[in-house]
């Protein structure tokens, strides 16, 4: 075992501020990082030391060595690297392993085969994991011989970047005449984000709930996972509201694949956290579609329902501790929901909104989380992701969580900044998710009516305003107590 | 059973915003009421719908004929009392019940023997309980008689108010010379405080913890106890800082403290949630002190460590539901800490703050549950009590939420009024603290150190002022990377 003492945090934004609190649980020194836009960002504030990493907005974040070097500068025995920007780099995760500091993850060898979508589909198919239908990599095919593998695997098919994720570089074909153009665009976009245009293709699952395992692995070959989030209200393949667990996974369901993302995992030689995604259908087949070799944005819903704190149990496993906890100590707890709530105008097609924080009331009270890097006064900056705050309630039952998310959600309050709050209350108010029937079509099919049931919640956020603001009925006493009951 | 569709709460702050948010989780309407100078208050703010009940800011809250008539009129079926106020005044409990509402606690009659100290200890004596070794009222004796009596029980000796409750009508007397005037002292309070002159005298127990165990329990003689909490961290007989399970109770304690505590309830017929405060000496002798037939300031401790909703369950057994709990379902999930944050400063001898919020950033992250019913741009009236918010974390070990206590408070930030953050902080920072060496005197013993080491704090708590103010060391990247690393 490696005692850490001080971590960097190789990020910003909430997973920063959420990594600087674990840092403070545990009496270990955290070191912040950060652009020049950055400089007043919350966990520049709340860390134990902190660094600039260049005036460039995005360039600081994804310098490996210059990261590297501060750590070693600074002291710091290990390097977080949250979720995004390097998280997923198995260069720079060897860089840190070279340089004698302990990166928080997986192995560098293990993040390169899984970051490879095609590379991890053959990997997991030799171990007998269910991976759904397709072909390998298709970029040096001709057009022909790819129209014929879409047709063999039957319409509607699926393009996906081999180096993809977070929803980017992925096209549905429906029919044969699309097929080459929605190739050409992926490539495109699968070259611009991930600087790979490496594609392949997949049958299309229709209605597919996206379910996915929490891992939790140390050094030595002990894996377990943590049951399942389920991730299916999604805009555009972005995620926006999760679930731990599934309302409609059953326990059986859960067992078996549960079971099989551990035997994904093992595959693979894998350590630290991580989590193994799978598309489900109506039928309660399941498919393999990616592992993420990071912490998620929502590892929260996971936390709240088992009581195991992940970013802990990623230094703990990073630092070379032996997992202490078995598949049978795992059990949940009630129900646990995320809002993502972001920066963004749902009636005007999700443009990016800026802005200052001019106020800020976050929810409050029982069963209510918030991870978030605002507080009043702060200047969102343009640069970077649109997620303001992750909202997190549990109930002891699926409705109870709604109820508490609903009530959370008309509680919090972000001024200065049009946020998705109301879109998420049209979400949460509709029968479809009280009732637990989405699956990951359902926002996008639903979006018109959603952005015109929005417009009812609009105005229900802030209750923080001057009186004449006031949405609740103030009634003055009737007259006649006055007289009565004067004491 | 009878259905609650919309509840009075007859109370302010943050209990009433609390109970609001019990009735918002339960789909349940909820009725403010409030004086003129709470009219901005959080608890009318999210409430459905909300009275005036007067000018005066103290007279509206104990009026309960036109509570009860404001119930009736609104057509809400049930009458929440809070804490303080009428929430222990079994006449107010017996108007809610003679015009057809339910109070949400125990029955009248139950309310008024608990609520008379000197009966309480009558009952629990002949019903088996230990108590501590003392008198009855000793109003109608002469000063002879009283000094007899002293002699007897053995000084020290306390007088306390039969009447009375947090931590009002109390006088400790050392030697027989000041007996009689700390006698005539504390029948002036007791008068004073609660209209009701009765006091009788105890022995003092020395170096005592404050152990009590919440009561859960229906309208048909089923009772259970969420184990304890462990109140011994107080100022003056005022609660600071209550902990729960106790950091020092063993599981054998707590288990024959707990059957005792269900065996007072059951003598007096409890109903609803309640608390049977005990003190417990360094021999682990425990003797009862009272019991407090309405929902307590520190309830949210038990709620996180047993995963129950006491205001859900006050609710619950109020509108006749059987319990569905048993004993050996409750079990402790890690322990959970709750820090008052009052307005008072402690550095002027607790003189009341007053003030507008004119900053406000709670302690957010995972483990932080925050009750208040503050907001930015809050003028806290000057009439009421001090409490400002109550923080609470959990933590899987003692240790672990001790240190996510110290984060949270370095975290919440109060501007425009002086808090005690800076000396919950010497309070959770010092050893005593943190190996659970403290019994109820501990803080009024090492007062005047405590608010040396304050000094510390006092400029912690803010890490969201300009720039120029902050606390942490910004150290700009070495020169070197600039040149060298560029992109």
């Amino acid at each position: 075992m490696n005692l850490i003492r001080k971590i960097l945090i190789a990020n910003r934004g909430e997973i920063a501020v959420r990594v600087v609190r674990a840092c403070r649980d545990l009496h270990i020194e955290s070191v912040a990082v950060y652009t020049k836009p950055d400089r007043e960002s919350l966990h520049v504030r709340i860390a134990t030391e902190a660094y600039e990493i260049g005036e460039h907005p995005m360039n600081g974040y994804l310098d490996g060595a210059k990261i590297v070097e501060i750590a070693k500068q600074c002291g710091a025995d290990a390097i977080h690297p949250g979720y995004g920007f390097l998280s997923e780099n198995y260069e720079f995760a060897k860089l840190v392993e070279d340089a004698g500091l302990i990166f928080i993850g997986p192995k560098a060898d293990v993040i390169r085969k899984m970051g490879n979508k095609n590379i991890a589909r053959y990997l997991m198919r030799k171990n007998g994991i269910p991976v759904v239908p397709g072909t390998e990599a298709i970029n040096h095919e001709n057009i022909d011989t790819i129209k014929r593998y879409a047709k063999q695997i039957g319409y509607p098919v699926i393009l996906k970047a081999s180096g993809g994720g977070g929803g980017r570089g992925i096209r549905e074909v429906h029919k044969e005449e699309d097929l080459e153009r929605l190739l050409e665009d992926c490539k495109r976009e699968a070259k611009a984000f991930f600087n790979n245009e490496e594609v392949f293709m997949e049958k299309l699952v229709i209605n597919p709930r996206h379910i996915e395992f929490q891992i939790l692995a140390d050094n030595y070959g002990n894996v377990i996972h943590l049951m399942e989030r389920d991730c299916s209200i999604q805009r555009r393949h972005q995620k926006i509201i999760e679930i731990a667990p599934s309302p409609t996974v059953s326990e059986n369901l859960r067992k078996t694949m549960g079971v099989t993302a551990v035997a994904a995992a093992k595959a693979v030689g894998y350590s630290n956290v991580g989590t193994v995604e799978f598309l489900l259908d109506d039928y309660n087949n399941f498919y393999f579609m990616e592992m993420n070799t990071r912490i998620q944005v929502e590892h929260g819903v996971t936390e709240e329902i088992t009581g195991v704190d992940l970013i802990v149990r990623q230094i703990r496993a990073a630092s070379g501790e032996i997992l202490d906890l078995e598949q049978s100590d795992i059990k949940a707890n009630g129900f646990a929901i995320e809002a993502r709530i972001t920066a963004e105008d749902a009636s005007k097609n999700f443009l990016p909104a800026l802005g200052k924080v001019v106020g800020y009331y976050p929810a409050l009270g029982p069963s209510v989380r918030v991870d978030s890097h605002l507080y009043k006064d702060y200047n969102v900056p343009p640069f970077y992701d649109s997620l303001l705050a992750k909202l997190i309630v549990t109930g002891t039952s699926y409705d109870l969580a709604v109820n508490k998310l609903e009530r959370a959600l008309e509680e919090f309050s972000i001024e200065g900044i049009t946020t998705t709050i109301p879109l998420l209350l049209a979400v949460v108010k509709g029968r479809e998710f009280r009732r637990g029937f989405f699956d990951t079509s359902y926002t996008d099919k639903n979006m018109a009516s959603l952005v015109k049931e929005m417009e009812k919640y609009k105005n229900k956020a802030n209750k923080f305003k001057k009186e004449d603001d006031l949405h609740i009925v103030i009634a003055e006493a009737v007259r006649m107590f006055e007289s009565e009951n004067k004491r």
